[in-house]
């Protein structure tokens, strides 16, 4: 390509500081260092993280920052030492990574990538402690090294996947967090059988994706549970037969659910990251063979309890990062079971708006409308 | 037989009220009912479960009661419905039971029998109510359905494992429950890996008896921790490569063992029951793919407790009941490891007495001295 080893000049969404509306900004993108991509954003979806970071409140505020990590590329040149993604390779870019040589990756387990995994507080890439991103010389930090809103942005190899070429990329950039968040959480973590009961806390974007899995796996009662009372028509289209609102009952929901299912769902999954409902999701499992799967983050000073002998009972607690997907190895497959039309992304898709139009998609989201709102580059 | 359908005078030990030293007295044993077993005890042993009982600190009293569930016996005669099992027929007693029926018994992964789990208040036979033990005409409790310090007892057909005729029942008598419990826990529900790494909290009976599957599974390295020092040597015929005394460290327990293996077990099997050696033992699992089961049976009023964050760094908790083995179906298998020689039973077995000095027994356990005894019964 033509702009290999040139500094980029493109559009960005510039966060200079905690909850001001977003700026877009020329940007200067350097080229891609050793074992880095330089990709070309064509979409980028709108995730609460973003939203969470922007506000900044109880993190540590890094800024002026480039949020966005949910998104669809092409991969416009590539780094030293980078042997698997070549120029015009269709990426999703994922805020976890897997470097393929650690504990982790080598687990079957895990996809808590030692060297990649996480890091909501460093603005910078891990090769030279530098950012690639500069506004009149002055750097811009990255965001958990993807920073997808920009019509370039560097990544380190280790966090894209890359993807069928034929995938649309206005819809499986979706699939680069939240969606298969939730799906993995149910169809990798919970695994529920088919004909079972399955509890979902929380009927966002991803405690919908947690229940799309659920339909997918066969279960035959799927029972949303939501504050708002509003989110069960939406829940339908994604399974949902059985709607409960905690705040429609005096008992805790947990014993609700129990007698609801005659001794407790088959499996539970739990999008909130509200402590309350945390241990809800526990205890409504049923004994002998309940699972209940953690996915929402919890406030950093929560605590869970519980009666031990809900886990004597035999009743089983885990918790899952990224639906336990391993970013490069997985998630390829993810977009496949979209392309067989095993997995609907359309209805996860509620807006779409010009990249020049972000802040109309963090207004969406603070209003609580809509699941995913998709950005679209150039415009 | 000669004696079916009359009643049996036999002796038994019998718990006149809590703490007091077990008389032996003659005692009638009534003929089974429907769905009911009068089973010939040979060797009955000792477990905590039984001292807790009779010492009945905290517990509902029930009393006079004659004690007992580890046990291995024939069948004598056999009430009206009850086809699985012919006079003759050996066979291993168990505190709790499998209907078959139930949707515990039909689930793949459950042992909580709807019908015959565990119920440690219940003094009487669950078809009418009734006790099958008299002594002089006044009738005398029954204990989890089992009673096995009687030289004839009798026992729900759901509650009795059928082996192979060819064990030697003053060996296999202790799977009954502390064993299995313990061997099951590793085997059936932390699962380790060869090579892996497992911690044992707790290094009595069933401590030991989770090591052993530890070192029949393969795992290269295991830690036992306990607060009595002298437990190491014992343990190490069991497969302990490492002893961690939690009064050895300043620091919590967790976090030596986190320390001494790189960031944490691969799984760790909890013993005692006491609740902050659960924590311990879910905390010192390595993130991404840890696994801890606890199988020590907490204070009533125990709460778990623990940053909701471990869950979702892919830890998993879990809890087990009679080592998840489904007492008619599994225990049989479990009896015929032992015949194959995978299994060592001899090294629990630390002391054999005459029944006549259950007394000993008792002084033995409540010392702290040695695994088993077995009683043998017509001494």
């Amino acid at each position: 390509m033509a702009t290999a080893g040139k500094v980029i000049k493109c559009k960005a969404a510039v966060a200079w500081e905690a909850g001001k509306p977003l700026s877009i900004e020329e940007v200067e993108v350097a080229p891609p260092q050793a074992m880095e991509v330089r990709v070309k954003i064509l979409y980028t979806a709108l995730c609460h993280t973003d939203v969470y970071f922007w506000e900044a409140k109880g993190q540590t505020p890094v800024f002026p920052r480039i949020l966005g990590h949910e998104a669809g590329g092409i991969v416009e040149s590539v780094g030293e030492g980078v042997t698997e993604l070549v120029p015009g390779d269709h990426v999703l870019p994922v805020f976890t990574g897997e470097c393929k040589e650690c504990a982790h990756c080598k687990s079957e387990e895990s996809n808590l990538c030692d060297l990649l995994r996480i890091n909501v507080d460093r603005g910078v890439m891990i090769g030279d402690g530098q950012s690639r991103f500069t506004v009149n010389g002055k750097p811009i930090f990255h965001f958990v090294g993807t920073s997808t809103f920009s019509e370039y942005t560097v990544i380190h190899v280790g966090c894209l996947a890359k993807i069928n070429p034929e995938a649309p990329l206005d819809k499986v950039c979706v699939l680069s967090c939240g969606i298969s968040t939730g799906l993995g959480a149910t169809l990798n973590v919970a695994k529920p059988k088919k004909g079972s009961t399955v509890a979902i806390f929380g009927l966002g974007a991803v405690g919908l994706a947690a229940m799309e899995g659920a339909k997918m796996a066969g279960a035959s009662r799927i029972i949303g549970v939501d504050l708002n009372p509003a989110k069960y028509e939406q829940a339908k289209k994604f399974g949902c037969t059985d709607f409960v609102n905690p705040k429609d009952h005096t008992k805790p929901v947990q014993e609700v659910l129990v007698e609801m299912t005659n001794g407790g769902v088959d499996s539970a999954v739990e999008c909130t990251g509200n402590i309350n409902a945390m241990i809800s999701a526990f205890e409504c499992v049923h004994d002998g063979w309940g699972v209940a799967v953690l996915v929402g983050v919890p406030h950093k000073e929560a605590v869970f309890k519980t009666h031990p002998m809900n886990f004597l009972n035999e009743k089983t607690l885990k918790g899952t990062f990224f639906g336990n997907y391993k970013p490069r190895t997985d998630l390829p497959e993810v977009v496949e079971m979209y392309m067989r039309k095993e997995l609907e992304l359309e209805k996860f898709i509620t807006h779409s708006v010009p990249f020049s139009q972000i802040n109309t998609a963090f207004d969406l989201m603070l209003n609580g409308e809509g699941l995913r709102c998709v950005m679209r580059m150039g415009e």
